[in-house]
């Protein structure tokens, strides 16, 4: 089994995701409206910046995961001008993409989302400082919805973020990274976004604890998917599938689930290259074939889309306390959608 | 008039912050403890990092200024275990030293306090997401308090101080930066923490709006006066008085006030000079010698020194409104130790 994408799965998977664009389409026009709104600043620089990044095509998944969540929790029923959820949704965007800002610095990286980084038009320091902006403007909107038990779960999630890139700093260019590092990293820097997305739902709904705890490990578990996928795609993708490019992860010297797998079940030989590779970093383009070779072989990318599945069906699970629903079924098809992304 | 700190002059200064660290004294232990508590993670770099930065001796300003406005409204008089205002300190606290690492990083800062900056003993990866972090922890520390109106004032500034920072980006090497831009940068960038850390004591004492205004400006002024009397420093103080290097804002072609003035008010060939130096970067030591004398020359820095006691005049008369006292006298001695950094 491969990670390359057919157009024919591309067509798939783009059709399993449609049915919670189309519940929350009114409601994310409101999203987008409120982000370019609260994307302006009398300084320049900061619109231009955050724009190019707003602009660049990304799917909205967490704020997609804020609006569902209400809906189905029956935010809006009550009162249709409600907008606590918008501006939550809004909030978890600029949250993502401040991080994205930082996370460019952080990883030299040239491209995002198939456009060239920020970084590279205007600068590191630009990338630091409108990713601050956005962070303060993020926290500032959520203050205005006024739940303290979401700004809770909210800074709460800023803060794991902040700590699983560190986490992820450490291990990085490490061959002692264990699944045990890997599984807390993408926990941190990723799924934990996707599950505060999800909770603020039910937590603006008034909704018992257990339909809160439920939707928190959906996003949990749908964000570890996610991230899976992510890593793994990285040895299969293009550039034009991902909007960055294949191998990054091998070319940062990041330490992700294929690579630790390939390694504990490699040859003295393997072992000895994923060293020279990954710690050492002395490659040429020549060693990323070989990598992905190594990855096929021993089929950790194999045992990597296993992993989301699982991820995936544990997201699925944590739904059964709801009722069946349109929006309940929405949020089953995201799961299948994440994970199709790689067949 | 020189810029030149006396030893003479420096006891005096260090006499006339006294009143006010030992009103808070007690408080501020209290903060430093919750400061080292919230600066600790599981990811080892980040309390590395974090104590680098916490125990390089910063003086504490900011938080001192929110325990004593708080102290000042009575906060703690019904409750004495109300500790509200020393986790609103701890918050301001890891939001200036947030932004510190994150300047250090846009400023390419080899030196902090007189001691190696962050970024060059971890790298700028880590100065970015520790102070990443650290934001994240005074948001979740602040929410804790419960305070929806602390938390607005605090987020708010936490937006501007990001547009601050970028405003001060866009004119950087810019000898078109008039005195309203200069003004609008250390507004924002400065002084808007040193108004919300005064702001969000009285908020926290239920204190009417009146009480609340005269210390959110008495904040502001004060940090304007401070951020003047520190870019008048850049031309006067000395590694060791100021824990940074004098001409640092010279090297980077930071636009001070000292410079815009000299500008100014200056000849063909002043101006000449000032656009080979500041916009075009091309400069050596000897010409930081010869800024410094046009500095003086022009009077600039006597009338930079002016504005400062004009901000520092403002901030006192902001505090009319509050009956005299222990606590409004020590406010009153730090701003005079503020401007008295310069002499």
């Amino acid at each position: 089994m491969g990670v390359a994408i057919s157009m024919d799965q591309k067509k798939k998977t783009q059709a399993s995701i449609q049915p919670l664009m189309d519940l929350v389409r009114s409601d994310m026009g409101r999203v987008n409206d409120l982000i370019l709104e609260k994307a302006g600043s009398d300084v320049q620089m900061i619109p231009e910046v955050a724009k190019h990044l707003i602009d660049s095509g990304g799917k909205r998944l967490r704020p997609m995961l804020t609006l569902a969540a209400a809906q189905m929790c029956g935010y809006c029923d009550d009162d249709p001008d409600a907008i606590g959820h918008i501006k939550l949704a809004m909030s978890v965007e600029f949250m993502h993409t401040a991080t994205l800002l930082h996370d460019d610095v952080v990883d030299e990286s040239d491209m995002r989302r198939g456009k060239l980084a920020a970084r590279m038009l205007w600068g590191n320091q630009a990338s630091v400082l409108v990713g601050d902006f956005l962070l303060g403007q993020a926290f500032r909107v959520m203050v205005d919805v006024g739940s303290l038990q979401a700004l809770d779960v909210l800074s709460t999630a800023a803060c794991v973020i902040a700590e699983g890139e560190v986490l992820q700093l450490s291990v990085a260019q490490n061959m002692k990274t264990t699944q045990a590092d890997y599984m807390e990293v993408i926990r941190s820097k990723t799924a934990a976004l996707f599950a505060a997305a999800a909770e603020v739902g039910p937590i603006l709904g008034n909704r018992p604890e257990e339909e809160i705890v439920a939707l928190r490990t959906y996003g949990l578990e749908l964000g570890n998917a996610f991230q899976l996928i992510d890593d793994a795609l990285d040895y299969g993708g293009s550039a034009a599938d991902l909007g960055k490019n294949t191998g990054d992860d091998f070319r940062e010297g990041k330490i992700t689930l294929p690579v630790i797998l390939a390694n504990e079940r490699g040859s003295d030989e393997d072992k000895a290259f994923w060293k020279r590779v990954m710690e050492e970093r002395k490659f040429d383009e020549a060693d990323l074939e070989h990598a992905m070779t190594l990855l096929q072989k021993t089929g950790a990318l194999d045992d990597v889309l296993l992993q989301a599945r699982q991820s995936g069906a544990a997201a699925i699970a944590a739904l059964d306390v709801f009722e069946d629903s349109a929006h309940k079924s929405a949020l089953i098809d995201a799961v299948e959608f994440c994970i199709s992304r790689a067949h």
